[in-house]
């Protein structure tokens, strides 16, 4: 376009936006919260996939970070992050990129909760350096993978890496369940399940003689209840550098602490069917329905005024690829405001990690203001 | 890593495969068909983002295509494409990118259905060359924008129009509640509806001593089921180019119509839950759950193996952020495959414009074949 955008008003829509000031509140209130604990914090990096964002978290440290993607690990390899877990399950046809990573000098571990990956990890560490260091991934909710505390696949793992000598770090949970509980309801229970189940696993694999010195817990709405993190060292979470409708919805923030939003144009109006339209569809805003069973099912999101402040009771009722219909919460007593065709709103998002991965950057503002004092780059791929 | 990928057994998972034989015989199909009606083809783009594709669907000519971004217009005018409509309602913002590009000889047509949009383009048509062609936006069945054939504001759009001398081409409809049928039922009633507000909304405009000589229907499932196409003179679809399972709940293809897949490995067993984990979740296959209300409900994808045979009853049944959690689909009489972890498997999507925005590039084989002959990349942004 030949000139540099310096405010919202000149950026292309849609345009996703990051208003770091709520963003630096969010991470300074997780942060203080889990100093309090004494656990260490390892922010889970797929929800920003930026190191402008991950500079936020970690100040001028090397790690710790989580993962979920090897792309991931080495982007921010490539940044001088050193420290990370990748936390998805490993196929044993990626132990080799692991491995060549580690032998550049990070020390990044890996999940697994199998014989079979522990068995694909010694065949590996016979031929190449580099072999990781591995936590074994615990089911503490019946959520996704891997092994209940007290499975005996849990010492079966452990006795695999040790007769080929690679180094057990220790046990990893993630209580999935949680983004189900609503209003806060079930919080501090599913903390305490998710600690109990690290603890446990980690104890047995004590008792059989195994060192296992990392327990590491986490998710977004168990690391804002757990009210006892006793036996745990490490906490992971990511989405709530942003939070999002679905982490308002249960409990966890309020509407503005929603560090993202996605701007977009009024393209149309409908006022005999009570809808506006925009520019902003699901392209933008992501296929991402997360408050669909929620009480309040805020649509493909909340729409704001240019300056982040909701109006009225406005939500994006439905989409297309690059459609949004706008109409009014139904029940709301608000009526449709009268917004004319070239109206800029802002429309916060359900699921912030989906979201922001229709994106290729950051749009930086500060609160209540239009000014873009920032472009930050985003990483996507496998 | 360092070596060039040959097969769907090197290549890294996830990623987006392409069967350019379904492909060849989803576009012969429908060009054949609408040939046959004597009607021109104006394919929407907005599914493949891809050039390679478009080649496929145009020969060495340079249009006619639909573009649903001015990104895609700028992309495909690099390419050497002319004859573009940009099929989504102009924001008046947007007018001097696209005046830039039609001075730089392409041919791009917008699409407005209110007096401000005309306003705006009479105004811009004052100060600078360019000002695109112009097609009304007519609603033929409450889907999203336009005006009815009846409206007022039909005429009221063309007034403002020919006393700024802007060109107006003519009318655009697109049968968006088509995609809500179920098993071919109601959609020649969708195709013939289509048809008809778009052709009575052009004798209109022709009544009022307007020329409109462009009448443009289309929707995938109306392209396909239309019996007459009377007085319409192109056809615009998008998603036949690959078709996906909402096309196929609906009755527009057969499973093995579908050329897009999602590569994927197994990460883990849960044998106890009737669960496989894969490295597929919804950042590869995206959020779309379009089948969910349909009769068959597909969760995030049918598993195919890697030849892309689908596999028993298996479906993705959920699925997080890098996680896919895959069963036998409910009331399904299988059982659950011994797949071993590192299997790999290819995923049909609920929709192929939000799976294959998911990626980067296509991974191009023949049918029933792992070797890779072509990588083809994809554009996407605004």
């Amino acid at each position: 376009m030949g000139t540099t955008a310096h405010s919202l008003d000149d950026i292309e829509t849609p345009s996703l936006v990051l208003d770091v000031t709520r963003m630096e509140r969010n991470i300074d209130r997780l942060t203080r919260r889990l100093t309090s604990f004494g656990v260490s914090f390892r922010p889970h990096v797929k929800t920003a996939k930026s190191i402008d964002v991950v500079e936020r978290l970690l100040g001028d440290r090397a790690g710790p970070i989580t993962v979920s993607t090897l792309q991931e690990a080495e982007y921010f390899a490539g940044c001088g992050i050193t420290d990370m877990t990748y936390a998805v399950g490993l196929a044993p046809g990626r132990i080799a990129r692991v491995q060549a990573l580690n032998a550049r000098g990070m020390n990044l571990s890996v999940l697994i909760d199998s014989p079979e990956q522990a068995r694909a990890l010694v065949a590996a560490a016979h031929s190449t350096r580099g072999t990781p260091g591995v936590l074994i991934e615990i089911d503490c909710d019946g959520h996704r993978g891997g092994v209940r505390p007290d499975d005996p696949q849990l010492l079966a793992i452990a006795a695999v890496l040790r007769s080929g000598g690679v180094d057990l770090r220790g046990v990893l949970t993630h209580a999935g369940e949680s983004y189900s509980c609503r209003g806060g309801m079930g919080l501090p229970q599913a903390a305490e399940a998710e600690r109990v189940a690290a603890v446990s696993a980690a104890e047995r694999l004590r008792a059989a003689g195994h060192e296992a010195p990392v327990v590491s817990v986490g998710s977004t709405p168990t690391a804002h209840f757990a009210q006892d993190l006793s036996g745990v060292t490490e906490v992971r979470a990511g989405v709530f550098v942003f939070f999002d409708l679905v982490m308002h919805g249960i409990g966890v923030c309020a509407i503005d602490d929603i560090a993202l939003s996605v701007l977009a144009t009024v393209i149309g109006h409908r006022t005999e069917k009570g809808w506006l339209l925009i520019d902003a569809g699901w392209m933008a805003l992501s296929r991402d329905r997360g408050t669909a069973r929620h009480p309040v099912d805020q649509g493909y999101g909340v729409v704001c005024d240019v300056e982040g402040r909701p109006v009225g009771d406005l939500i994006v009722s439905d989409a297309s690829q690059e459609h949004g219909i706008v109409s009014v919460r139904p029940g709301s007593g608000s009526r449709l405001p009268d917004l004319p065709i070239g109206t800029r709103v802002r429309i916060l998002p359900n699921h912030a990690c989906a979201t922001g991965a229709q994106h290729d950057c950051y749009h930086v503002v500060r609160p209540g203001s239009r000014e873009l004092f920032a472009t930050w780059p985003r990483m996507r791929g496998w």
